[in-house]
């Protein structure tokens, strides 16, 4: 789009590794959670509950990183949010068995229809790995279920760190033992990108306009900042030329 | 062969994540190495090569777990066992480039002839995942070479400790958040099953006779305290109904 074509040659010939975003990036966390909610609990509102359960997520790792809270996986700090708001949406009579299952939602969230596509084009040129906040086991059981191709899961686990720390984007070059503009970020989130830009790393932004739903549009105005704005998985494979 | 079907079948049913040892297990490091020293100085003894360099493997791994050296990656622990071998083997007027490219073997290890086609069989029953003292941007590069279909890349790296530490065996049931005996480590060495196998996981042993070279067959006599014993991945897979 506001891409020149040089910029993405220059990227897809320097650059050896993609770490993608993977909550809203890769998945629809709003439409699997709406959809699990009506499954299980119809009378639940599940548009309000998922984007409650989003909204505990930043402030609950900024728990961790302020350092009141030692290193905590994603998976318990789902659940701690779960545990909190299911009183607000009539579930505190959940057991803990429900509980457990309906935390694991995150391990069984669907792809955007193009990722699979993407990312199969993306992974004959490029090594393919996730960066996320979610843990290795929630990231290895996501991708097996939506047959996402991956050939590395890395996250925060990894590092001991969560995004946006440079732990985790510097962390990837050191890894594959490349500089920091040899990997590029590929995200929906600016506050992401950003900080990835900040630690040297190459940015693709992806629309994903429905990540809160089709009710919330997400505003998709590209950032001049990123080197490259895709409106799509298979629109980022095509501007690398994969 | 000594298993009755009972046990395999025990297995297959309570065991959700399939652990693989690498070197020698998935991949033939002696002959792969054999074949790149051909190549490249092929004056040079690649087979006593191949082996001074698998030497100094574990006694470099030990000095680390010792405390007598920071945590350090198995590429760095290849690289300087590399330089201290390479004047025995006439090769001292080697650039810090040509090092560097040789070193990067490890990283182009081809697998033994039924690997992709035992892994995928698995696969499409049991989480797949590397537990390697091989570094993860390593067995990342490795298995997108040798198509090793991986679900999860697992590595020293992220426990910081190398096996036969227990952290490392238990690291990968607590990453999947199972328990011990829901998780089986395949490996081709007795002592890493042992070790595993003490920390409560499931224990699979694959004959590679060939591991040290075709001159040098290994002892392949079962041992009775592994659950299965395999005669390749071909086999792990049918005696684990995939």
């Amino acid at each position: 789009m506001t891409t020149t074509p040089s910029t993405a040659d220059h990227i897809a010939s320097t650059v050896k590794v993609l770490a993608f975003d993977i909550f809203g990036t890769v998945v629809d966390w709003h439409g699997s959670i709406v959809r699990e909610m009506q499954a299980l609990y119809p009378a639940v509102d599940g548009d309000a509950f998922a984007l409650a359960w989003r909204a505990g997520y930043q402030p609950a790792m900024a728990r961790v990183m302020r350092g009141e809270q030692g290193w905590t996986l994603i998976d318990d700090l789902h659940r701690s949010i779960l545990d909190e708001i299911l009183p607000r949406f009539g579930l505190a009579q959940l057991s803990d068995a429900e509980r457990r299952h309906l935390n694991h939602v995150w391990h069984r969230l669907d792809a955007w229809p193009d990722s699979v596509e993407g990312l199969t084009r993306l992974k004959t040129r490029f090594t393919i790995t996730t960066l996320s906040n979610g843990n290795i086991g929630l990231l290895t059981n996501m991708a097996k279920r939506a047959r996402l191709p991956w050939d590395c899961v890395l996250s925060a686990e990894v590092f001991k760190a969560y995004k946006p720390s440079p732990e985790t984007y510097l962390g990837v070059a050191r890894v594959f033992d490349l500089q920091p503009e040899q990997v590029a970020l590929v995200a929906t989130h600016h506050d992401d990108l950003a900080a990835a830009r900040a630690c040297g790393l190459r940015t693709v932004y992806v629309e994903r306009p429905h990540e809160l739903g089709q009710a919330r549009p997400k505003d998709g105005t590209p950032e001049p900042g990123n080197d490259l704005h895709a409106t799509g998985m298979n629109d980022v494979a095509r501007m690398l030329g994969c």
